[in-house]
C-alpha cells in the first residue's frame, strides 16, 4: 500500500544498471497479474542497446528518459503466440476482431502495473510513455513485432536520480459512483477541478501559453484536437491492417 | 512484491462487509496510478445493492460472484468528465477518437490494478469479470453511464472464503524479448505450453469436452470464434456511436 501511495513518475535515473535477474523477477511479478482465460496476451520487449534506444527515442518525441534510463520495456498485447499454438494443434484461435484487441489491451496493461509495482517495491523508479500509441506502427518496425503483437505503453526503467513531488489527483469523489454514475453539473465540475487550477504549476502553464484557463492549455496546447485525429487515424489504419477492425 | 507474487483469484467470500472507509482508501490507491497526462479518464461504480447485483449478474453469465461479493466495481474509462470540465472553459476536449479511447483504456486498468493490489494487501479478494466488455452496452443501460463512459472491466470484491492454488503460467521466456521480438518456431511453442497442457486440469477439460487437445478447448469451447465475432460486432456498434471510431 504504502508502495502504490508513493507511486513518482521518475524521469531522471542513475548511471546504475538493472541487473538482468532483477528485471526477470519485475517480469515475473508482472505474469501474476490476472489475465483473460489465463492466455497472457501479452509481450515485453527489453530494450536495453543505444542503437534501439536511439531508434526509440524520437517516436517518443524524444523525451529524455529513452535515452537516459538504463532499461526501456515496450509492453504489447501479443495475440500472436496463443494463435500459433491454436494454429499447431488444428484450432482456430478467432482472435482477429474487437474484442480481442480490447482483451490484449487489458492483458498487457495489468501485466504492466504489476511490474512497475515490483520495480517501485524493489527501489527503481518508472515512467510510462503514453506516446507508444502514437507510434506504433513505427515501434513496431523498429522492435520487429509481427502481425498480432502491438505496443500499447513503454515504461523507462532504473534507479532514481530525484525525488519528485507528488502530483495532484482530483478528490475521490469525482471519480467514484455509488450504484449508478452521479453526472456532474458545471458547478460541480467547477469544484472538482478547482484545486488543479490552482496550483502554481497550473497557474504557471495558463500564463506561459496565454490561454484563459488551463482546460484551453490541456486541449489546445498539451493535447490537440487535430493531433488526436492524426495519430487516431494512424491507429486505426493499424488495427484495420491487422484485422481487429 | 509479496502481495503480487501471491495473487489468486477469489470467487467465494465471506458473508462480511468491506467498510466504506476501507473502500475509499483502496480507490484512493487506485488514483495514485500512473495515468495519460494526469487526467484521470476513469471513474468506478460501486454495487452493493442486491438489485443491481440482480441486473448485473446475468450480463457477467450469471457467474455467482457478482450476487455473493460484498461489492462489485465496474471499472469505467471515463471521457465525460474530463469533457465537461474542458467545455465549461470554451475549450474542444477532441477526444471522440481512438486515440482516447485506448488512453482512457489505459488509464482505467492501471487504476483497477492499483486496486486491486491495494485490496489483496488489505487482506480482501477480488476477481475480475472479462465479461464486462461483453455486454457494455446493456451494462451502461443498468449503470446508467452517460456517453463517453464505457466499463472495460469489474471486480468482485471481499473477503476471501477460499485459498485456491496458484494458477499456472507459461515459462517466463514466453512473453520476454530481448532487443527485437524473437517470434516462435512450432517447436518453440510446444515446449513453452508443453507444462500447461500436461496440468491434470488441462487433461480433464480435454477428456470432459471430447477434443483432441487443449487448445480446441480454448479454441472451440471456451472462447469460440463466433463468439468473439458477435460480441466484437457489438462492442463496434457502441464505440461507432459514442464516435470513437
Amino acid at each position: 500500500m504504502e508502495t502504490l501511495l508513493g507511486h513518482r513518475t521518475i524521469r531522471k535515473y542513475q548511471d546504475k544498471d538493472v541487473p538482468d535477474g532483477l528485471l526477470k523477477d519485475l517480469v515475473n511479478a508482472g505474469t501474476r497479474a490476472s489475465n483473460t482465460g489465463n492466455m497472457q496476451l501479452y509481450s515485453v520487449i527489453v530494450t536495453r542497446s543505444d542503437e534501439k534506444k536511439a531508434r526509440l527515442s524520437p517516436l517518443h518525441f524524444n523525451q529524455p528518459m529513452v535515452k537516459t534510463a538504463p532499461v526501456v520495456l515496450t509492453i504489447c498485447l501479443d495475440l500472436n503466440r496463443y494463435s500459433k499454438w491454436c494454429r499447431i494443434n488444428n484450432a482456430d484461435a478467432g482472435v482477429d476482431n474487437l474484442l480481442w484487441l480490447m482483451n490484449g489491451t487489458v492483458d498487457s496493461m495489468l501485466f504492466a502495473q504489476n511490474i512497475c509495482i515490483a520495480a517501485e517495491s524493489a527501489g527503481l523508479g518508472i515512467c510510462y510513455l503514453g506516446t507508444t500509441l502514437y507510434n506504433a506502427p513505427e515501434i513496431i518496425a523498429v522492435l520487429d513485432l509481427p502481425k498480432g503483437v502491438i505496443p500499447v505503453t513503454a515504461i523507462t526503467l532504473g534507479y532514481p536520480a530525484e525525488v519528485p513531488p507528488l502530483t495532484d489527483r482530483l478528490p475521490l469523489d469525482a471519480v467514484i459512483h455509488q450504484e449508478t454514475y452521479k453526472d456532474y453539473s458545471d458547478a460541480e465540475i467547477r469544484a472538482l477541478y478547482r484545486d488543479k487550477e490552482e496550483l502554481e504549476s497550473s497557474r504557471k502553464f495558463v500564463a506561459e501559453n496565454n490561454k484563459e484557463n488551463l482546460a484551453q492549455v490541456y486541449a489546445g496546447v498539451r493535447y490537440k484536437k487535430a493531433d488526436s485525429e492524426f495519430f487516431s487515424a494512424k491507429l486505426r489504419t493499424l488495427f484495420e491492417e491487422q484485422g481487429f477492425l
